[in-house]
């Protein structure tokens, strides 16, 4: 397919990201269709393991990936897949290798996902080939089992906060601004960041009483600088205050114009988001109430007690003038 | 337009956000329009404001979308519109009112950003519709000050890391697993994963050099754990290793099963991604060098240093082979 | 909605097949929404086919595509919608026609989807208006049967084809049908289809002339079989017919059910594009002749003469018409 601006940083070269996920979509195609090849339980392969990949030379925008697959391998349970890419410059014609990629695909039972099923073998041209792709695989297993039990660490050490607590829900998220959410003066849509801020608010309350929720009101808005694009902004939120059914979030929208720019980040938006928590019939439920630790966090909760009492009051206001 | 599995979350109804991003979207066109109506400059509508918004029904998917704009008040410098969604059952034919917003545009000139133009005054029908919309512009300005003084706060509180420490470029985002980032069997797709990966080290990458990265290489990746549809996945970046003329990223993958399982947050996915630094030509620049403050981050730059080396002897042993 | 970069080539001119996309989702709104205005059984309207669609001017990013689809013929089990594109630059007011469209639907039972419901009849101002649209209705019902039985072939690949010939601008890309790309019954959107094939019709062109190229027309496209979620579909296209100032692209979509279902790979759509090649000005280049080598590819090429000289005639007595 053809590259976009999207799939690009404003240099124009391709994120590695967006090859990647073209390869592996390569390979969860061809390995899926080679398990169902014999007649059986129908599967579908997951991916396990990507080998190594160097990325050889970038790609641009404009340019056409060409995507190749082929099956190198197979044991009883997992699939060896070596999928190419190819840069081609349909103008110029030019054609360069970019990548080269080998991936481990396990086939899983449609019917159950922790069942895992045989894999038909493949014919080999030659015994080497079959003696080589064996010893990749041996290779491959021990890899993996050392890396399982590397895996420990963290990198942001949370200090195990306790449920309902302003720590335990509070969540932030960047995002690196693409062309496609600016306007034709190269600045974020203000409708991208609302989404963005959306998304955090959604998962902080959901992160708190572990339901469905669904927004319920957002408080004015605010946009106090322009984000440009290029920026990674970041976008976080934390609760503020629970009534009986609802949850107030905060969130901070914090844009970082660390390419190009001397300039500082800096605060850009800010609101406050009110979600309900909805059973499996749709009707509100009780949430669970918000712990608040530190004097911040009290003081908080009473500022946003004060906005809940006040729209409250509005609320009942307007349907007493209504019933006149 | 009509609502998606994309648009909502995994109980059907269609996040805020989205809803929040179309609303924008009539009320930039309608504005940009209005602004550009008489002879002059041309000019791009920005948002600058949007007040409190209730989301009266949910929408779900399937129902279409219908969005109408209108300029209810134009102050010298500023236009306020009014946004109405109505969501529709085609099915049924049954219509409600989800949303009712109002916003605030000022236009920037194309040629200058920096210069907000005049607005074209709209006709009112009767005076008091001019009276009542005076009346918002100078509550919504009042308020707007108010909130750029409140906004200092700041959410995750960082310890103001020196440049070119891990702390310093230590990057995390969270997303939530929509239906189009999942399999058939309702898992992730490995390549959706390594986008977000690639993302996240792109971004520690950029904050350490501050420059046009790219992806070099990409260290062996291993899938322990399926990431199911809904969870919310942590994917986070620390820089372990600088050559000259490279970077070494850790990223790990955290799911978050937070909705109707008890289960939790467990690793599903680690690896190393390697950067380069390019200048404007695309040819490579020296890194600043990686600042180590723990001991533990004395370890991991050793051991990074160790990849490294094995990765350039091997490539060499490659080099001499492909010679001879 | 406002044309975006990711819409648009890399010159600036908005895809032909994001235009279709937002025809097919306003007439599978207006169908369906008509299918459902009398009590009975609940259904969807399925894409059946898309009548001869010229671009008339190409539209750019930035501007905003108004679209607006009206119901113009219903037979017993088919309706038939006009869908008209307007292109508005809304910096200077200025609005282009940039499509008409005439699509017919099928209404799916939701609960059964191989059961055809029946279509609420419209109401006519003039008894010419039903004539003529019955006779429209024959018409396309025959040429339907006629694709249906021409469409055996298949697109191989090329081993190291000399420029300008059929097997060097020859593509193809496959595509693993998502949520999103589906409707409320799990079968892909029409408009998705058109914008693939597009996508690949501009692939060809480009290749085949270097230059930048925009599609100027789509023959009839026929939609015989519905594709369902988790099919990977493979869309190839070559090059048929050069005038001095078009190429005439034949595409073909072909679906491979491959999880699941025991089915063959079947094809789904074909259909043939027009493209033009537009000099940096937007003025039409002259474009390379197409090397024909085998007797298939002559007899393709005589045969895109036929219908070149058909729409050409054609046109010319329509504006003999109005210009009587």
């Amino acid at each position: 397919r053809i590259m976009r601006p999207d799939d690009a940083n404003i240099a124009g070269n391709v994120h590695g990201g967006t090859i990647l996920k073209m390869i592996e979509e390569a390979g969860a195609i061809i390995s899926t269709r080679h398990c169902n090849s014999q007649a059986g339980e129908p599967c579908v392969a997951a991916l396990a393991r990507v080998e190594r990949t160097d990325f050889l030379s970038p790609m641009c925008i404009g340019e056409v990936a060409n995507v190749s697959a082929e099956i190198t391998y197979t044991s009883r349970h997992s699939v060896e897949v070596q999928v190419n890419v190819m840069s081609e410059n349909i103008l110029t014609g030019a054609k360069k290798v970019t990548n080269k990629a080998t991936l481990w695909y396990v086939p899983l039972s449609l019917k159950n996902v922790n069942k895992v099923l045989e894999v038909p073998p493949i014919q080999y041209e030659r015994k080497e080939q079959e003696d080589e792709g064996k010893k990749r695989y041996e290779e491959q297993k021990l890899d993996r089992l050392e890396t399982k039990q590397r895996n420990g660490d963290v990198i942001l050490p949370v200090i195990n906060p306790e449920p309902h607590t302003v720590g335990y829900s509070q969540s932030s998220l960047i995002h690196l601004v693409g062309p496609s959410d600016c306007t034709l003066l190269g600045f974020v849509h203000g409708g991208v960041t609302m989404k963005l801020m959306d998304e955090v608010a959604g998962i902080v309350a959901a992160r708190h009483c572990k339901t469905n929720i669904v927004t319920a009101s957002v408080d004015a808005i605010n946009f106090h600088e322009k984000i440009k694009k290029g920026c990674v902004i970041t976008v976080s939120g934390r609760m503020t205050f629970t009534s009986n059914k609802s949850m107030e979030i905060e969130v901070f929208v914090d844009a970082d114009p660390f390419v190009d720019e001397p300039r500082e980040r800096y605060r850009a938006v800010s609101a406050f988001f009110t979600y309900v928590s909805l059973s499996k019939e749709g009707k509100p439920l009780p949430v669970p109430q918000l712990l608040t630790e530190t004097e911040d966090e009290k003081r908080r909760f009473e500022e946003g007690k004060g906005r809940y009492l006040q729209t409250k009051a509005k609320r009942q206001a307007q349907m007493q003038q209504a019933a006149q």
